[in-house]
């Protein structure tokens, strides 16, 4: 498998986690998004999004990082799932996934805070306040799910890793790195924490990959 | 079943298509999101991203447009599918759907475009430009997904609606609305001008709704 990444994207951060998760091996190709790397044609034709991640597998090319996952769930049924069993436990870890995915992280997006500098002349400082404030609106909503559904464990979800842990640990990466006062979350922060130090994790974080900077 | 809807809501449409085509029935209950009925305390203790849709089935609560669809895919198997057969058919229609749901609809969420005229002082034609740009964006690239994947059907994959198009046909909706310019597109329109006049998407759409205006 080929998984087209940056190290910094949280999008690619979360695939990174079900892959190390689920033990299956990879090949890293790198696109500098500050660079627009991705904006190559060579990697539209992959991915007309122009967005990272795409993941390369056999002959398929697949992209969007939580449906990735779920490819990877149903295509290597014999791996640790991140998904549980029973329809309603899933439906739960999906909305908890959906609600990092598509209601902050492409808030937060280097296309959208590059929007807002270039064309509504936002200073750094009003992007940064905007960023923290999608941050802030998820993490209350995710912090009393994370408070339902962990029932005390070190997950977002129930006694083991799902999907929900692989979108909220890369979305607290960012967080950190934006300075967002996590006072508030303590739930998120007690789960991310146990979360970054498990090996699977530890080996998806944007500092081990070959990118980095 | 309780859908916990708003008629002009894309994210609730989008639910609305699934239940139709899997003709299950449901009630409305509608919280009109102008006047921020769905911020009221009982609504929140049920969904506490205080967004719609949510759905009641029995004793299950379910958030996130994309999880509802999920779960109702897998709690009542006998009704018409969403998903294609294989993981990686099942692959192309999560990505498709998650371009709308994730790198669209939420950028041009109502909360979104408050937020950029109170705190950031834009102009309702600034925030009317934001809004066509980032369907214009997602658009161009699903319209390359969709002439990839239609194969010269009336349906965004394969010969079948998928949840794809239970996508699609919404987040038109919206274009239309904000009068995007949709002479690019000229898949998306002929796919979504099809499934328009299919009995189940005319019966989800916003103006066949309780809480019409």
């Amino acid at each position: 498998m080929k998984l087209h990444s940056f190290f910094r994207s949280s999008a690619a951060y979360r695939v990174r986690i079900a892959l190390a998760v689920k033990g299956l091996a990879y090949e890293t190709v790198a696109h500098h998004l500050r660079k627009e790397e991705q904006r190559r044609p060579e990697y539209r034709a992959l991915n007309p999004q122009a967005l990272v991640p795409t993941l390369e597998d056999g002959g398929h090319v697949l992209t969007q990082s939580l449906a990735i996952i779920e490819y990877l769930e149903e295509a290597y049924p014999e791996t640790p799932r991140l998904l549980p069993a029973d329809p309603a436990g899933r439906a739960v870890v999906r909305a908890m996934s959906q609600a990092i995915a598509c209601d902050i992280h492409p808030l937060n997006n280097l296309r959208v805070l590059a929007y807002m500098k270039s064309a509504m002349g936002q200073s750094q400082e009003a992007t940064d306040v905007w960023y923290r404030h999608w941050i802030g609106e998820g993490f209350a909503a995710l912090e009393e799910l994370a408070k339902r559904n962990s029932r005390g464990s070190s997950h977002c979800f129930g006694d083991a890793v799902t999907m929900a842990d692989a979108c909220l640990v890369p979305q607290m990466y960012n967080a950190r790195r934006f300075q967002t006062d996590l006072a508030p979350y303590p739930t998120l922060v007690a789960i991310s924490d146990s979360l970054e130090r498990l090996p699977p994790f530890a080996a998806a974080s944007p500092e081990g990959q070959p990118d980095a900077e």
